[in-house]
This record gives structure tokens, C-alpha cells and sequence, in this order.
């Protein structure tokens, strides 16, 4: 499983303040305190900030290397910024790129990155004719991605799949069709990994972070094993512990135990 | 999806007080609540008061009977008693029986009284061997049920499968193994019911309740279509209806929204 600290995001007001005050010391702690919590990989994404983003990709790329040890998840539809923040990046260890997709444009400026730093790839399930309603339609473009990445170089195990969550508010089928995808990415390419954010699922709904904490565990059923989320959500983080060892991944619910001994839940 | 309300039981302490005290008003009082709470069968159990077993439960159906229009679940691993409470159930509408299993024993004194009501029936897989570890030895148990209980005439939609859940403090893949044999069941048996409890899974550990919780959503994904559980728990109750709107199984989420107007769940 592979955890994907999603808190340095322009888009999100406490981050777009501390760049535009050049308040390193804030970008630092976030970085320091996602580690902390459990992630794997720091996502970086200043996608809001059109002027001069491969410029403040370079700065955030450079406050997390110094933050932490961790590898960095380069997260832009920008090419430029992806390239400025993939070459930091990958100083220090593989890094990801999110994302690439099946749209043409998207694909061919951003398989040269993946390639030349030998990046993990969030692929998400697009392509030109727009986004897919059915499983059907989303294992028809998985198909065409892996092979094409694959075919290009790409490790299968280096691709993480993400299956396009659309709100529940807008079609009662949009969870049941991202599970189904997950299945059939589990059947037919088993080294081949998947991943998403959560909060799309509850769009529109109230409770949304009910609705996040049910879909983080019906999609880790169905085999998703990847999230860009907020690790420092404690809630979902027990909700995360308690699901790896109800799904035997955790032996002798070791890993629960600890987050347990560390205060991570909610009091009963 | 059907909810028995598990809280008429002399094995909890305010039921136990109350038999004692012949304080019928208190359940009624109960079964009112889980009634209003969503519940679709009222279960009555007071297993734990051997000596008059038979008559208590008559008590206990009569009153469940006046306070509500529900159907029963009649909860005993003693036939006699089995017996008196199925002949006061059946005169409502189809009682269900807790339970049958594999055991000859059980089997033999069981199968005739749910011919004989034309009850539904919670098969445990559990058969005179003992309790089962894995999927595999679970599904030859459902096998040889299934088979047996189409053969005397009930039909399958009758029939409600409970996995034998386990607790995973007592083996990692306590929770796959159910996961699993729900899954075969879906397939192979797709007008069988599945029904279990949700607290065995977490006994041993700590944050039992978000344990139960995330068993809750894994079954639900994998299949299950019952659950014995307590329908006031309101948080429990929120994952429920959250998990139903997710699995689309909750057209325009107006359960979920009704759930939400009616103040069910958490505050976020």
C-alpha cells in the first residue's frame, strides 16, 4: 500500500498563503508532519498558480527535499513545471508524476518525462472522446494505456491506475463502476497498481467525510492500493489501519496496534 | 438488504434486569426503537435463562407483538423453545429461525420446525467437525446445506447464510476467509442470502467499534445482504446507509439523505 500526502496544494488556502509570504518554515512542517503520519510520497502541486508555476514547483520541490527523506509526487497538467519538479525530484529517489493520461496532447508531452526520469506514472482513466460514465468504458482505456506505456518502457509495476472518481450525487453508479474497474485492473494486470483521491465519491452530498471514510474501504476491498490523501486525518488514517488488517495485510494487526498505542482513533 | 434488530437478548443487562422484573413496558420500549431505527425483523434471544427458556421466549414474543408490526427472529439453540417462539411468530408473518447449522444434531431437530412455519433460516457453517478456518472448508459446508435445505423444500430465497465470523485478534485472514466464501456465495448461489453479526471480528482488540464499522463496508462490497446488529447504533447506522448509496444500491442517495434530515449521523 502506498500513501500519497496530498496537503501541498496550492489550492488549498494555508498553502497558497505560505507561498505567496515565501513561508518556508510552514511548507517544511506540513512536509515533516505528513512523514510523520505515515505517507509515502509528498505530492506538490501549485497548479493554481498559472503565472510562474515551474517557479514555485522549483521552490516547493526544494523545501520538501529539505524537509524530509521521502520521494516527491510531481503533480501538474503543466509539462514545464512537471520537468522543473521531476529533475529535483529524482535527485533524491523515483519520483511520480500526476499525471498522464489517454489524451493525446497530455500523453505525448508527458510520456517523455516519465521516461527520462524513470518516474512512477498516476494514469488516469481519460481519453479525447471524454470522461468514461461505465467500467466498461474505463477498461477499454486502462487496456490502451498499459499497453502503450508498457510498449514505450514503462514497468508495469512503475503505473498506477486511476480509474476517475466522478460524485455519487451526479449517478448512483459511479462507485459500483470504479469498483468494477478495480476489479478487472486485479484480474488482468495484477503488477499493475491503482490509486485515487477520495473526495470527488461525495461531491455534493452532505457528511462528506463519511462518505470518503466508506469509499477508502470499498475500494481497498476491491484492491485499490494507492491514495493521495490527507494522512494527517485521523479518522480516515484509523479507518485506513483498521481496513489492512481486517483485509489480513497487517500481520498480527501490528500496524493497527501501534496506531492504536499512538493515539490515531477516535475515542469509542 | 434486511436488518434484524439484535437487542432483545437476556445476554445484554437491561434486557436481563427487565425479564427478571417482568418489565414488559421496557421491551416494548425496544422493540419500538429498533422498529423506528429501520429495523425489518425483530430477533429475540434469552438463550442465557436455561431453567425456563420456552416460557420467557413467549413472554418476550408476545410483547415484541404488541409494540410493533414486525416480524420475528426467533434466537434459541433449544428446539422446545425454538418451538413456542416460531408458533407466536408464524401468527404475525414469516418468522425467521436463529439458527441451523451443519451439526446432525442441530440440523435434524431444526429442519422440521422451519418446514413446519415456513420460516427463513440462518444456516451457520458449522458443521460436527467444528468450526471452519478457510473459505475452502466454508463453502463445502454451504454446499452440503444448501443442498440439504432445497431438498426438504425451502427455497433458496429463504435461506440466510451466516460465514461463522471469527475474530481476526485470532488469525490474520479471519476477515479474507469470509470476503472469499461471500464472494463464491454471490456467484454460485445468487438467490442465497448471507447474514452475520459484526462484533466477533474485532474481539480482543482495541476500537471495536471502527473494526465492526469497516467489516460493515468490506461485507457490504463483497455481498452480504443481512445483518444482525443494533439498529440504534447511529454511527453504525450512517456507515450503513452510506455504504448502500456508494454500491449505488440507493436511488438519488434519498435513503442517505433521509438518513442525514433525520440527524443519523456523526457531526462531521
Amino acid at each position: 500500500m502506498l500513501i500519497v500526502g496530498e496537503l501541498i496544494n496550492t489550492s488549498r488556502k494555508p498553502i497558497k498563503q505560505a507561498v505567496e509570504n515565501k513561508d518556508a518554515e510552514y511548507i517544511k512542517e506540513i512536509a515533516r508532519k505528513q512523514a510523520e503520519a505515515g505517507a509515502h510520497y509528498i505530492d506538490v502541486n501549485c497548479g493554481t498558480l498559472v503565472r510562474n508555476e515551474p517557479e514555485i514547483m522549483a521552490w516547493l520541490v526544494n523545501l520538501v527535499k529539505e524537509a524530509v527523506d521521502l520521494p516527491l509526487c510531481i503533480d501538474s497538467p503543466n509539462p514545464k513545471a512537471l520537468e522543473v519538479g521531476l529533475e529535483l525530484a529524482a535527485e533524491r529517489a523515483q519520483p511520480m508524476v500526476n499525471s498522464i493520461s489517454a489524451e493525446a496532447e497530455r500523453y505525448n508531452s508527458v510520456l517523455p518525462l516519465v521516461l527520462k526520469y524513470k518516474a512512477k506514472v498516476v494514469a488516469l482513466l481519460m481519453d479525447d472522446s471524454g470522461m468514461p460514465d461505465t467500467a466498461e468504458q474505463r477498461i477499454a482505456i486502462v487496456r490502451k494505456l498499459v499497453a502503450g506505456l508498457v510498449q514505450a518502457g514503462v514497468p508495469e509495476d512503475d503505473i498506477y491506475i486511476d480509474p476517475l472518481v466522478k460524485p455519487v450525487s451526479t449517478g448512483d453508479s459511479a462507485g459500483v463502476e470504479v469498483l468494477e474497474t478495480l476489479q478487472f485492473i486485479r484480474r488482468e494486470y495484477p503488477a499493475v497498481h491503482t490509486i485515487c483521491g477520495l473526495s470527488n465519491i461525495s461531491y455534493g452530498l452532505p457528511n462528506r467525510p463519511v462518505l470518503n471514510q466508506v469509499f477508502l474501504i470499498q475500494t481497498m476491498t476491491a484492491g485499490m492500493d494507492a491514495y493521495i490523501l490527507d494522512p494527517l486525518d485521523r479518522t480516515l488514517m484509523g479507518f485506513y489501519y483498521a481496513s489492512q488488517a481486517l483485509l489480513g495485510k497487517d500481520p498480527y494487526c501490528s500496524e493497527y496496534l501501534k496506531a492504536h498505542r499512538s493515539g490515531l482513533y477516535q475515542k469509542d
